[in-house]
């Protein structure tokens, strides 16, 4: 080992990303776009496969003490699908690894495994294969996603550009906000055990924290409205640092509009609750595993009536910045906080 | 959860997998096989596209203080690779996912990636995604190969026939056997740090655990040799158990020849200095990665002198049990031990 040590977090996770994958030349013609976007692009023939894979692991991303094991069986499909639905592609087969501490019985397994098939069938996928290890520590779980999309449909996050449109599926904010709600009941019941857990009230941010939902749907609707988008990704650090995303590798900049952004009404008003700024929640927040797209001007009008997309801004050129016009019509530099775990 | 407490060592591996998959039932016209051989095949066009998946933790699959990190690296790359080759396919993509604990810097994470792109070009893949994360405990490793194979080459466990020849690519037991040396300098190491490591003799079979190889060499040969293997598999557990996986798919049973199991002389002899029987370390050793499968009897010329395959038994009926000839003419019944994670 060389004697200089540098710290992971010194770099981050994109700078270690871009570190990794930098002497990485790919040879193979089949090899269309490899890291980078939301999948990897392989041509098969007449359509190209996309493959997609995230690790998940216990007390980083996630915390069993109040994430159910089916539910997080459900979710550690759901984003993976969510990351083929980004890519325009529809989802077909994922393989599933985990790795299991002597902590976890057969029944908890049996759990895990239940929502996973639960997702498989909500999502139209596959369980194709797998890996289950023991693990000294906690619980691992890797998920590969596998899916297919024609050639001319396929869409990066490198399309978008110069007087695009910027839409979103969905209304953000919620799982940032249910997981908040979480947290909060998770300390009140540790500092007295016989509370019993309030979340009535919030059902719905609780709901989209824990039950994630992949908007393949999405990628159908736009397919019928004849949409082809011009770049996508899927919200999952947040609306901000995954926009910067597009506009990296579009090389653009965005122009979005607060009093556009899609937040419920539940989403809006616990936040207040929890004295967190909404509109933080909706940039910043993270693991919505909305659908975040542009699509051309000519396109505007298949989308403005639509219930569940929304249109919250404009592509505008590079060198115009990432900007966000505030309800008083302020114009801000956008800020991308994102998720750091390192 | 359920008042039943089920340890996940009552069922085994092979126990939990089989409980895992059972409720899942494949509808994507696509999925050609899910579940249950060396890597799923998916329909692509003309072709095949193989998906194969493995997780290595620290201190469950291995332990740095002996394996440099560049090794490992290799390693992970290669025994996906290996999985891919044993579906009679070509490896073209990998992703590889990690998680890190803080103890790793940055220099660490070159180190393993330094491997991981040795092996991409050793074997010809790309490295076209994966996710990295921090872990609480040690590091972890998933990665996932995908390739591809025409319709009618690609080869399961479950094609084996009575009369076949059972085929064996390089030699098997120094993978073990160099885990052993490795495990006995480390004790050494440990009791008295002053002392150096004496591994010059040991160098082929340490390297056999190091530095893992996966045979696409052999899947280009049986190609140009014109052989079409009826059943394959690669050698990660031991000799017996991956037969055994043939057998129980095949629903054969097999006869095989104490006197025709490849194994060096290094092997040989180090095994015997270290105590352990040659032969039980070929039979139940694992990790050698090279490629166990089955042949016509017609195919037989084209590889009775081949420099790097051995034919080791015949393949028979199921009923007539699987069997280990001894070099004294002796008929045993062949037990098959692996490795144990749970």
């Amino acid at each position: 080992m060389s004697e200089k040590r540098t710290e992971i977090g010194e770099l981050g996770e994109f700078g270690l990303i871009d570190r990794i994958s930098e002497p990485f030349v790919n040879k193979q013609s089949s090899t269309k776009v490899g890291i980078g976007d939301d999948a990897a692009v392989i041509s098969s023939g007449d359509h190209f496969t996309v493959v997609s894979t995230d690790m998940l692991i216990e007390g980083v991303h996630f915390d069993l003490s109040y994430m159910p094991l089916a539910h997080l069986g459900y979710k550690a499909v759901a984003v993976n699908v969510s990351d083929i639905a980004a890519m325009n592609a529809i989802p077909s087969q994922v393989t599933v690894s985990i790795g299991l501490s002597n902590r976890f019985s057969v029944e908890a397994v049996d759990m895990l495994y239940e929502g996973i098939r639960h997702a498989c069938e909500a999502f139209g996928v596959d369980l194709v294969g797998g890996d289950t290890t023991s693990s000294p520590s906690g619980l691992i779980i890797s998920v590969t996603a596998v899916g297919t999309v024609t050639k001319d449909a396929v869409t990066y996050r490198y399309g978008a550009q110069h007087h695009d449109i910027i839409c979103v599926s969905g209304d953000l904010g919620g799982a940032y906000v249910g997981l908040q709600v979480l947290e909060r009941e998770k300390q009140v019941f540790m500092s007295n055990p016989d509370m019993q857990p309030k979340l009535e009230d919030y059902d719905y941010v609780v709901k989209r924290q824990l039950k994630t939902e992949a908007r393949t749907d999405i990628v159908h609707e736009l397919k019928a409205l004849d949409i082809q988008p011009t770049a996508m990704i899927d919200v999952s650090d947040g609306l901000a640092s995954d926009l910067f995303h597009i506009c990296k590798q579009s090389k653009v900049g965005v122009r979005i509009y607060e009093d556009k952004l899609p937040i419920s009404t539940t989403t809006y008003d616990t936040a207040v609750e929890l004295n967190f700024d909404p509109i933080t929640c909706v940039l910043n927040g993270g693991e919505d595993y909305e659908l975040l797209f542009t699509i051309s001007e000519s396109d505007a009008d298949k989308v403005k009536n639509h219930h569940d997309i929304t249109m919250i801004g404009f592509v505008q050129n590079e060198e115009d910045g990432r900007l966000l016009i505030t309800k008083s019509g302020t114009t801000v530099n956008l800020k991308a906080q994102g998720w750091v775990h390192f």
